[in-house]
């Protein structure tokens, strides 16, 4: 007797022998090749396409010959015909096994496919969403046989998925009867499987084949901004992003203030909670109506966030993060129904995942840059940084990671700036100033020319010049420093001592005119000595988180840093290092994450083996308490400086020179910042 | 070396060798002794309470010595003196083993003690709750450790109590701190495990040591009227009872009515869903006030209902089950939050558990009937009935046992009667006709005397009389029968007939007076010869599908009959047999369950093993649907007379003599019911 046929699966190399016959997703199935299907192997979805290798030729080792798969058949043919097959493209739900062959499986057909999500980096996610579609076909009813539908769908699950274990909730148990109607017995279910082994939820049903895709949203929930990326659950793919602001800015710009304003006013917390749950669901809203799909396709969201931000999420309390100990109410990853959290736009069974919380102070959004920049696989010590109204630090390498979130303040993000604005079309994102003529140039974001262009004024004739960013202002006070404008305390000098008429006065201080209006009457854009003093507390205190947990680590120096943040692209290495932002480093050694805490979401989003991952890492990664560390508030002080005066810094040195200037006459009224501290807990 | 002290658990036998000093409720722990505690062993609850066997004497082969356990300690003495301890009592976890001893662990300080639920029956139920309380202390917040509020308490339970696999939603989730803080770090939460083996849920907490008990609702949600046992979780026992009306009632006053009225009115199933929700939370308040508890402390509760009543709580339109082949949207146990079923009265993390639906017109309330009558332990053929709106029908034994559901009507329940109305105070429930004189006498609810007494109208001065029950209608039905003023089509006889002017002309037909008002005006009570017709209709739907299952068995006769439903006890054996309601049987063996749906109902809140019982059971009862068997319709129309004609009945004709009469005189305009059909759904 011969042997059955040999099949052999690329790219994982599975083999097996079949009997003559076996379809191709059978064969895949019983090796456990990953070979997608969300109709079953009935010729509908497409999903399973292959790529045999044709011809008489040997590969592999193996002899192939023509006729090794049946026939191209009808059905095959009706696909083709309607939407078209690539070349040399099988089902394989209809293509059998006839001899030896070998069988490719394209990357659109796995469903764990690697999705490279920065080519810089080179580093892929494997797609394993929690949410996935199945159609079956579900057996009518029978008076002699009474099952609830409900129990035929799950017969149908096991019999035709082998999926065994499946909830669901009341509004979709309400919805069971009309769709299997409508679709004549024939439904696609979206279910939701939090983790490997666990219970299966029916989320969403359609009547018939349903081919998706589903999405998900990923939404970073800044105590400033609210960053969504509206994500495919297949591909991995982001079809829209979308930025707001956290409408909680009317309690408080920094965490701390609102956390008094709960504190305060009974009530407080549940009015905030209320206040974000909304504008959150209008931002699912408009991002679905970006990227143009029905937001009831939207069934898993990730947040990340900081423990105040998480806490008024969920509705609980934050009193007990403004005082010592700052305890957590809760700091393990969450799973839950999105309407739980008042996201009534999405499916209506659409799942939410929060990553867990590192500290009361480092929050899932810190957990979410640890996932997405992975320092625990570092050999060299990195330093990331998350920019935003808090900072978010991780400092780590192989042998051990340190966290710790710094309370910056939303100057960063172009609040509490005289002339500050959020990153939008007109605002000013890029500065230069001449050394010698001490004449700015910049860019605003929506035009790529410089201001001194010919053209600017036209290309910018739409959004006008609005305002400064939080890049720009970084840029700015770094080039005014280089410029001489500055003193290392950071006083702008007078037009006395800077020589240039833009050296302004401004009650008993001095503002810097970066631009004076347009012809059509725009604003004065003005740095002013406030502003000045607004970034100096903030990166006063990125860098003392830094330094704080360098001496936790035992070291003076690191390797490399990653700046990450929602404007983390946009900072110039440069610019950050003169500032005093982060500490001397070879600037070729620092790189941008982007927004890596939203990076951090939207693996989450796309992988529940990266859920499981960074739940069990930050469990493993050393908390460093900033509030209580009276070192924080010495390096804070010392840090103070433009650039920060509490380590050498000979990489930026051999940079860029940095005039030695100094402004303070004794009667400016201002003394350096020192006067002002910025709000802790008590 | 000598042997470990011997400790003998009594009544369980349980043994074994611990070392002196062991305290006695370690002990019973590490024998799997069912010996209860909630504060963990820190002599705060005194659920532990055992009664050692002291002094010198041989008991299970044992000799105990004096001073067997350790003296009588200073927890045991304070609590003796603050609450008191019965006399030989000791507190299991202050007791320490010393010596050999028996020690007796006394049904209250059982956890799954038995509860004689029924004393004619002696049937027991082990108490085994889904919810349970644990006192635990829980490690305060540390910021070199920072984990949560919740991990901390999940810590402790495991750590206190091995239960390791704890979940909270949010509203609990926002509660932990302020109750840990207001405890200072000692809690006691409820702990909510639906089955052996599941994971826990937290449904409740409190600060410090909560000593209960916790309670639990089992409502029995018919047609026409709710009916709700306030349960202590702990004893079993019954604290409070109370019923409603329907409020459904006003859209439907029967279950197919309601289906149309569903069918009929966009958003109409939603209407009604909410109209018994809200009912049901008013009557969760008032059966609380009732049994003088805080609501907060009712945890579960427990649903029995008809399938379309089934449906309309849990928000699903019924519209499937009023048209072949009448399917269930969902037949299994449900198990959800009390919350989403608009219980909002209750302690906000309280559950409910629906009984399992056997088909589309046999439901829940049919599978408690099944639970609380257990007809698959019967060695004799039992026929049971739960006589209401809908009637459920059980018949089988300990070979088989079949099912259906017979929609009789409201008349049973005093609807669609002339003079009907709900079992209350004032109702007519008894009557007997003096089969010479044709002269009735009656009793009413809430008075113990005939109204031939001549205390009679005095005693009832504060009610009145205001109208005719349930049970009232049909013992007058079968007086009437009995006294020869209706005939077996069910005419009622004119005055030249029965000679007595209580038969009265009523248009084309006659009218029997019952009662003709009182001194002061109450109302006049006839039994008209639409109320026969009603009571012939509802009595031979229940007879026809009482004979179709007999038919289906493949049986002539029953060895017995249980009458049940929330009037069932109130219902004289010989009136329903003279009626024809049920199959000829020998008197002594017609007995009644009182509302066995709500014991079912009770016996799932006490029982998780008892829920796993019968989501087993139903699966193996045969349903028979009487919508789709043409039988049911031949049984239905021959059993339209008094008593039905379809099988001999030995056993009424040697209790009561029936008169042979007939007043059929081709005039009365009534043909004896034939034209009148129940609607029956399309």
């Amino acid at each position: 007797m011969t042997q059955d046929p040999l099949v052999i699966f690329t790219p994982s190399g599975k083999r097996g022998r079949f009997a003559v016959g076996t379809p191709v997703l059978t064969a895949a199935r019983q090796l456990g090749v990953d070979l997608d299907s969300v109709c079953g192997g009935r010729g509908i979805c497409s999903k399973c396409q292959v790529s045999p290798s044709y011809g008489s030729f040997s590969k592999h080792g193996v002899t192939v010959a023509e006729g090794a798969l049946s026939d191209w058949n009808k059905v095959e043919q009706r696909y083709d015909d309607v939407r078209g097959l690539k070349p040399g493209r099988r089902l394989g739900c209809q293509a059998t096994v006839q001899g030896d062959v070998v069988i490719d499986v394209p990357a659109e057909s796995q469903v764990h496919r690697q999705v490279v999500r920065k080519a810089a980096s080179a580093r892929a996610v494997t797609m394993d969403p929690a949410t996935r579609l199945a159609y079956v076909e579900v057996a009518e009813p029978d008076m002699h046989v009474p099952t609830g539908d409900f129990e035929r769908l799950k017969t149908a699950l096991a019999e035709q998925w082998d999926i065994t274990d499946v909830t669901a909730d009341l509004a979709i148990l309400a919805r069971i009867q009309p769709v299997l109607r409508k679709g004549a017995w024939k439904i696609t279910v979206a279910l939701n499987q939090p983790a490997e082994g666990a219970a299966h939820r029916i989320v969403d049903l359609w009547p018939g084949f349903f081919e998706g895709p589903l999405y998900g949203l990923a939404i970073d929930l800044g105590s400033t901004t609210v960053a969504a990326h509206l994500t495919n659950l297949v591909t991995g793919e982001v079809t829209a992003s979308a930025g707001i602001m956290n409408p909680q800015i009317r309690f408080g710009e920094d965490l701390m203030s609102r956390v008094s304003y709960a504190m305060m006013n009974p009530g407080g917390d549940a009015e905030m909670t209320r206040t974000v749950r909304e504008a959150l669901d209008t931002l699912a809203r408009e991002i679905a109506a970006e990227g143009a799909i029905d937001p009831a396709h939207i069934v898993e969201t990730v947040f990340v966030c900081n423990p105040v931000m998480h806490h008024l999420l969920l509705g609980i309390d934050p009193v007990e993060l403004g005082q010592a100990p700052f305890a957590l109410a809760v700091s393990g990853a969450l799973e839950m129904s999105a309407a739980e959290l008042g996201l009534t736009a999405l499916s209506p069974g659409a799942r939410s995942y929060i990553l867990p919380c590192i500290a009361g102070h480092v929050g899932a959004d810190a957990a979410a840059v640890a996932l997405s920049e992975e320092p625990e696989k570092s050999e060299d010590l990195v330093l990331i940084v998350d920019v935003g109204t808090n900072a978010e630090i991780l400092l780590g390498n192989t042998s051990r990671v340190l966290a710790c979130s710094s309370p910056t303040g939303p100057a960063f993000e172009g609040a509490q700036i005289s002339s500050g604005q959020r990153a939008a079309p007109g605002a000013i994102e890029r500065v230069e100033i001449d050394p010698d003529t001490k004449e700015p140039r910049f860019k605003v974001i929506g035009c790529d020319l410089w201001s001194t262009d010919p053209a600017f004024a036209e290309a910018t004739a739409a959004t006008g010049i609005t305002g400064i960013c939080g890049s720009g202002i970084i840029e700015a006070v770094a080039e005014m420093r280089m410029a001489g404008l500055l003193d290392p305390s950071g006083l702008i000098g007078g037009p006395d001592k800077t020589g240039t008429p833009r050296s302004e006065p401004q009650g008993r201080t001095f503002a810097y005119l970066l631009h004076n209006g347009t012809a059509e009457g725009g604003p004065r854009i003005s740095v002013t000595q406030g502003d000045i003093r607004a970034i100096q507390l903030a990166k006063s205190a990125l860098y003392a988180g830094a330094r704080l947990l360098m001496d936790e680590m035992g070291v003076d120096t690191v390797d490399r840093v990653v700046l990450a943040g929602a404007f983390g692209a946009h900072i110039s290495p440069k610019h950050a290092m003169v500032l005093g932002m982060i500490p001397d480093v070879e600037i070729s050694r620092v790189s941008s994450a982007g927004n890596a805490a939203g990076t951090g979401a939207r693996i989450a989003l796309c992988s529940r083996a990266a859920r499981a991952r960074i739940e069990a890492q930050v469990r493993r990664i050393t908390k460093v308490e900033t509030a209580i560390e009276p070192r924080f508030q010495e390096h804070f002080v010392a840090a103070n400086a433009i650039p920060h005066a509490t380590a050498p810094y000979p990489n930026l040195r051999s940079l860029v020179p940095l005039p030695q200037v100094s402004f303070n006459a004794g009667s400016s009224g201002d003394d350096g910042g020192n006067r002002r501290r910025r709000r802790r807990p008590a």
